[in-house]
């Protein structure tokens, strides 16, 4: 029986490649699929890898990954040339959401879209939002990522006229344990327009301002 | 039997009166405790009496009580003279939070407390909220009254160092249906300091609020 | 006090209009709005306007709105010439979803955005939803709308590039009632790139499509 | 005291053998079962004995027990002979869904059923399933096993008549984290005659499939 | 545009018909359904038709049906000839629960198959349980209908080999408000092989058990 | 088919009588029960039997039963001689607690024990509760009725030697709306020995009081 | 400032001892706590202390404790002699139950009364309780122990007249993880007279059933 | 790119100092948010910064910090003068509290507050809050911090006129863990004027109290 069978079609279909949940999969099973990828000459993006899994790979394995710690994500096959820049903003609440906030980054860079990251700028001190206010309108698409209560997605999406998709985190404690408070915050936004993605999802939210910048791939291809 | 037992010492150990919570009693008992107060010729706020309930009450009843229908709160005995004035703000995120926060007013002027209302100041046009907040900074304490996600808690309280109270509604549809979010938004929030109280208790957040006000009573009575 | 005050600056913001969620509103509050956008004359959007609510507001406030039972949505001052057409899809899983849909149908037309829309091509019957696949295709944004389980965000999501929003419905009983089952499943989605709205969100979702549509307003105003 | 007494009736009475959850029980209370089965020369299924516990039993115990890591069961005293084959397949959604899959193999090859796993044909990707629907058609029972957010389920029970039982598991994290949102989709479900079984529950499921076949047992014996 | 569209090759693919959920469809919704399955001569099954709903289909619609006001169902076009009898018995745990048996009942009847009710067998006087306990044995497949606890479902499934179908209902209050306690019980169970279908979902247990009774329909039509 | 079999051997069996919960039987069931009972000459306690539902019962049934709309109980066949008084305490925090106190009370006089009910001695002002304390120490069982945040039940328990049974109470709104804050009160009381119902559940309370008030009845029946 | 006050008065008031709950305190406090207890030469029930945190204690410290692994309690001053005997019964429900079981009846044993124990007689194999029901039937009150979806709690209520005790565990995975559904299937029993502790509480079903077996001790002390 | 930005106008602002929340920052986060404050000669106050994570920071880091493990505080600077004595109780209701209470303490030390700490006071024993009520009564503020089901607010909150900050904590097992159980009896405390923080939050309670005994800053400075 074979465990995986990669979908090398989605990126005809969706615009978007194919890319690997890391973290309820077995190292056996990882390493098996990237072996896959690269028999044949496949890039591939890896997500939610933690550092113990990933220590448990063969070595020639890891040394075919570009791996980074922070943001859990591996790449094989390296990145591509940059299809835009200047497109995508990422704007972060605080500096516990900046891991999620890269992931995002990473799997846009996987993809050739070069973002703009914006660090700490949540409401509890409001001034820092404000004074780089006019630099986030000038994206079309923006990635807000924030934890707790959640509110700088209310605020930002009052100020600003870019499609605006907030990734709440898992970030905060008590009532906020889990990420369902700011969750719920964004979905029920007292400002119009906000889309929503999974908790810690930075992946999902780079994904869908892909899908938002749009160049549609060519009709659908038969594999459907 | 009797099935109630007023607390007429509550305002010599706390500082503010017994209430009567209407909305899960009979109309019966409403009757019984008024018709009790009022032999003692004792003054009494009556709170979530819905216009169908009071409605049932005895014609002599209704007549000795200010009903707002608005507010579902009644007042027996009528107001006393103003011991404070220009101390408390009721900040209102939006339109429909007004009731909640008018049920505060209506609390505070039972207790003798003149409050300032600032209604519909909601995030999603930070303006308005920017606009007033020197007025709002003059108070010492701020009742904060919102619905949906409550991003007005946080940003509030990251302007202001008055005491704020948050009073979350249950304005909202899909996840914020009942107010839970707004509530966990409160308590989750990133600016540090905030108070909470129960989901549209705006009776409580001005309760609170003369607490914090203070001018103590004197030593506990004997009756405890 | 005055208990509202309309955010006419949003539109020059955000790229999207006030509007007024009336559920949690008094008719009086909602006749009062009426009075003073039409003295301004300035469209209005009114959302989750009952039938019942409606009907309590005054005759000459009744005939200057277009109300819509269904969608329980009302329009004072008349729709715009279009500005865009054929660049949304709704595609909607179940009859049942059709209200929520209509409610996305109409806060485009009244911004000028005439959408298309596909309904109950639920996945129990795939072959509805395989046989308009290249017609959704070529959209460059989808609104998906369904309840009980929402299989149909993530079905969709596997096939088509285009921007995709969800809005789950409360549409269903047992454990779907209330909607929030198709919530998680639209946010938990194995396709990725879902944006997703709140349940029953019509009008959210609509103002996410413009969003994406862009077109962005000049430069933010003063009156931030 | 004896702190337990094993159900040898249970074939008799239900058709399936007794078996036992070793999670929550000490490896000394799993030690003393499995010697007192040994004693009686009576086969055992055990189930969710992770590698720990398994290490943490004596060495003659382990010696005896047939072992799987990734089910994390263990069987005594050997597979039967198979009384049937080809009846029930087993369709994963994700290759992070094969462990729970594979603990439904096993439980039917204990009880004598050789049965078809197809993985990883998950609906972000249709064309996994399409190719095998003729295929999955052709069983009486199809057990469906998926994490996130379960769309397989719908889209399956949409399109064979086979009975099908689904296995909502784990496998997700934010609003997916522990399995609801899938159970809920299969609970949910538009596609109408599905059956749902307990989150990661492969055994149970298995025993269900098992309960289809039918062949039922002789009258009930005598002691119920 | 067309609101629905009927699924007429359900049958072929799955085994079941095409049914009709009424509880979030408008009058006029269900209305239209109906003339369009009437002028294609096409049998109809429809659920959760509230009487008061009903009520508002006009006069030639009502009389074309046959309506049963316990269950909340209808039927278009009479009942097919019995395909089979006493395969089924419906075990029903309290008088409360007689509905949602009889919805599953009715649904069964519409495809031919005539099931065997034993009502109010609760667990709390376990000899009624007791005393059907061969009658239900000898039956291929049982549907058990329980709220409160649901402890029926584990006691049932404890002492009978056959396929047993768990509908946990909403009858209770507090805890059990709703139903989730019943379903988690029945999920939950200690007995093994129940397989579980949503909250009052006798319909969907029906067909459930439909397919497990199989007469698996000739190969997949054209129009998957 | 019969659609009730009463469970006339449980007095026998577990030392309380057969009682009929009405909120989920239809008028028609509950009459069939009545008029069943009364054939067989039996007394019947009915519960939560709503004004409403009791007034669509036939005029025969009505005039049969001693019906009291405050506890939604009725009494078929009078009350038996007391077999006990003041060995049962009710106590009851607030006003809105008595319906629940007073189903208590009934249940227990329709079984022949004469209850002492003590009310509005909730610990908002813990006086009421002290200057009761040594009449309540006097009881075998303590019924202790309360809502909200449930204090009460810690604090009597923290002072008395006696049993005593929880009953937590839907009294209250937001957090506390349906019961769960004082039901969860009740179970992790930090005074320990506590035992607990179901929210609302005065006829449970009642019966735990009387299995714990033992008389046991002789070795159990023939048809358990 | 001292971290603890021990309520040496506690047995005077409740009947039961002051009881130590180990898992939230520190090393630190526990070995204070038992120094000073120590001291005065009072006996002391410590729960919830797991191995790790009891091996963190100072070993003269360890030496004065009777400490049991399985059931993480100890017990400095050693056992009282029995003041009863067969009065109380432990019913469990399956070999996992064990250890919650066994808390219950060391915390009894601290008081000196002596309970017996049955285990495994869960419902999934009925007869296991029904050899037994006899024995059971002969005690003054039953503790009954089960986790998963218990069931055991409503069968056996329905067939004994002794005061049952019922303690949920967290026995179980999926949907019973963490307890809430054996809590929920007891308090929504349709067995009536049910009394519920909090999940794994065996320690306080040990003191309800105290309290329920009385030897109330004299008026209360001064000190309440 | 920058991962924080220090907000150290919040002082001027709020009144209350900007702090880091370290639990879901990184060792490499946390040192270098220090070395900017060092380099403006700041102080500052770590919250949630585990014994683990502190070992990990450089040595000489660790070396300018005044670490407490217990409450997981850090402090960068010392401590300033003390600008109040005697204004805030806090009180305990458990030796297990004592952390949570700690952390409330050393946050107001940090900001030159003196607060009085009464621990075990818990309602179970209420001999033990009684004894200090005179005490408790002479503070404007009092800081309630209980677990469990948190009854200590309510009768506390019913004594005494100060204002009342109630910091529910994670303290307790089954339907108390995580502390939900105490917050909820927090917010529907039947004694009025409760304010309330986030679960475990001593840090938000110790602002909250500074706040409430005011001291305005000056009016708000430019850069808000």
């Amino acid at each position: 029986m074979n465990e995986f069978r990669l979908d090398w079609g989605r990126a005809a279909r969706t615009g978007t490649s194919e890319a690997v949940l890391c973290e309820p999969k077995s190292a056996a099973q990882i390493d098996a699929i990237i072996a896959h990828a690269t028999e044949l000459g496949q890039r591939l993006l890896l997500t939610r890898l933690g550092r113990r899994k990933f220590s448990r790979l063969p070595v020639r394995t890891r040394e075919a990954l570009d791996y980074d710690e922070i943001t859990r994500t591996a790449i094989l096959g390296g990145l591509p040339a940059a299809r835009g820049t200047g497109r995508i903003a990422i704007v972060c609440g605080g500096t516990s959401d900046v891991p999620v906030a890269c992931e995002a980054l990473r799997t846009l860079a996987f993809e050739g879209e070069v973002a703009t990251l914006l660090a700490d700028v949540g409401v509890a001190g409001l001034w820092r939002l404000m004074e780089r206010l006019d630099d986030i309108r000038r994206h079309r698409v923006v990635i807000a990522v924030a934890g707790m209560e959640g509110a700088l997605f209310s605020v930002l999406a009052g100020l600003v006229p870019c499609a605006v998709i907030a990734v709440p985190t898992s970030v905060g404690y008590g009532v906020a344990e889990g990420g369902r408070t700011a969750l719920n915050a964004a979905l029920a936004s007292c400002a119009s327009g906000l889309a929503v993605v999974n908790i810690d999802n930075g992946f999902g939210a780079a994904h869908a301002a892909l899908r938002i910048l749009g160049e549609a791939p060519p009709a659908m291809p038969d594999a459907v």
